[in-house]
């Protein structure tokens, strides 16, 4: 097949793809600006099948580098397997609140960092760097291109999940071993995170370290820069 | 302020927060699995500044561990520092093209990876680990969580551009230390990518590496686990 043959072939799958309309547009916005990291929200009301499932097909939808695809998900519903992932947690919580000094510590230790189980999901998503072979087109120059992939995934099931009314909450804190061994992850497969998800009836107008006190929004503007590092927008 | 009065005060900050109408479930999902890494497709239509500011925002409504939004953003116009970029990106794809044997080098050496000086607008997405000082809320057990975050960033401004008719990829195919010299970023600053922003009317109906024939979509079932790593559902 000549190159003019194969160009016509791929132009076939060239849809129209225009901007959406304002409500769309709004709708998209609002997924975004009103999503939040959940820890304590999460209502009993079971989470049906069919409505993971479309989470699940909206992580799958992200974008992979060399379109490989790299992420797993493991789905936890039993109460307690979810109380020995809370368990990993707690110990690796008690550590990292050590870490803070004095009041700070204090203020640590009054957060309410994880829903693990009072949420009825949970989700390990994790990254298999071999998914697609040791060569893969895009990450040769960037090593973590294939988290980052995974990372996107994960965004993308959390703006789905915040339109079907649905709150998510990333939890960071775990010794990766304890995971592994709780929920047979091989060595050579990448732990991103355990995500808590259930239906939620309120959210945190603001993000809630904000609310609590614990950082505030930085301005935009300082973080946007005009051609090179350090140079202010006009 | 005695802790009932401060859980009054935190609950003030609940607002309703239930599942979006079936129409904007809809546009949040179109977004997701409409969206596409785009190389060749961008128009020449310049990209307005609140049109920008408003892609910048969505990706600074993004989560951030501990909430250090450890992200900036370089945006880059000038058509002789996109040349730069893409010199850089050329000479790093001409070392990864190496890298794959015969048939499939060829087939590599076919694809269109980027579209820097295409896109009008080129953003430098990094993350400063050191944004909210050495000890993270969230990142004491993982020390890649900042990196993380700023790709969440990445893929809310990503979904926002789809819903605002322009088109995003993402190019990783670089040494780090040439953006570095070409934007000035400092070295304890972590690079995450380099993205082409422009306006399009038309985009794949699929993922471009599974119509070029590079690498197909997987199924998702293969993908999911039920309770622990390996066991299938259902």
């Amino acid at each position: 097949m000549g190159l003019s043959r194969l160009s016509d072939q791929f132009h076939r799958h060239l849809v129209a793809s225009s901007a959406f309309s304002e409500d769309d547009r709004e709708a998209v916005y609002r997924a975004i600006m009103t999503r939040r990291d959940v820890r304590d929200q999460f209502l009993d009301d079971p989470v049906p099948d069919d409505v993971l499932q479309r989470l699940l097909q909206a992580a799958h939808a992200a974008p992979s580098v060399g379109f490989m695809q790299p992420w797993n998900f493991i789905v936890v519903r039993s109460a307690e397997r979810r109380e020995a992932v809370w368990q990993a947690f707690s110990r690796a919580n008690d550590e990292a609140a050590a870490m803070f000094a004095d009041e700070q510590q204090a203020r640590y230790r009054s957060l309410k960092l994880e829903g693990i189980r009072k949420a009825p999901v949970g989700i390990c998503i994790t990254c298999d760097p071999d998914r697609a072979g040791p060569l893969v087109l895009g990450r040769t120059h960037n090593a973590r291109m294939d988290s980052y992939s995974t990372v996107c995934a994960v965004q993308n099931m959390w703006l789905a999940a915040r339109a079907e009314g649905i709150g998510i909450g990333w939890v960071s804190i775990f010794h990766q071993q304890d995971l592994r061994d709780i929920l047979g992850i091989p060595e050579s497969i990448e732990i991103i995170g355990w995500f808590c998800l259930g239906y939620v009836d309120a959210l945190y107008d603001q993000p809630e370290l904000a609310i609590k006190g614990w950082r505030q929004r930085l301005p935009l503007e300082q973080l946007v820069f005009d051609e090179a590092w350090g140079r202010s927008r006009g």
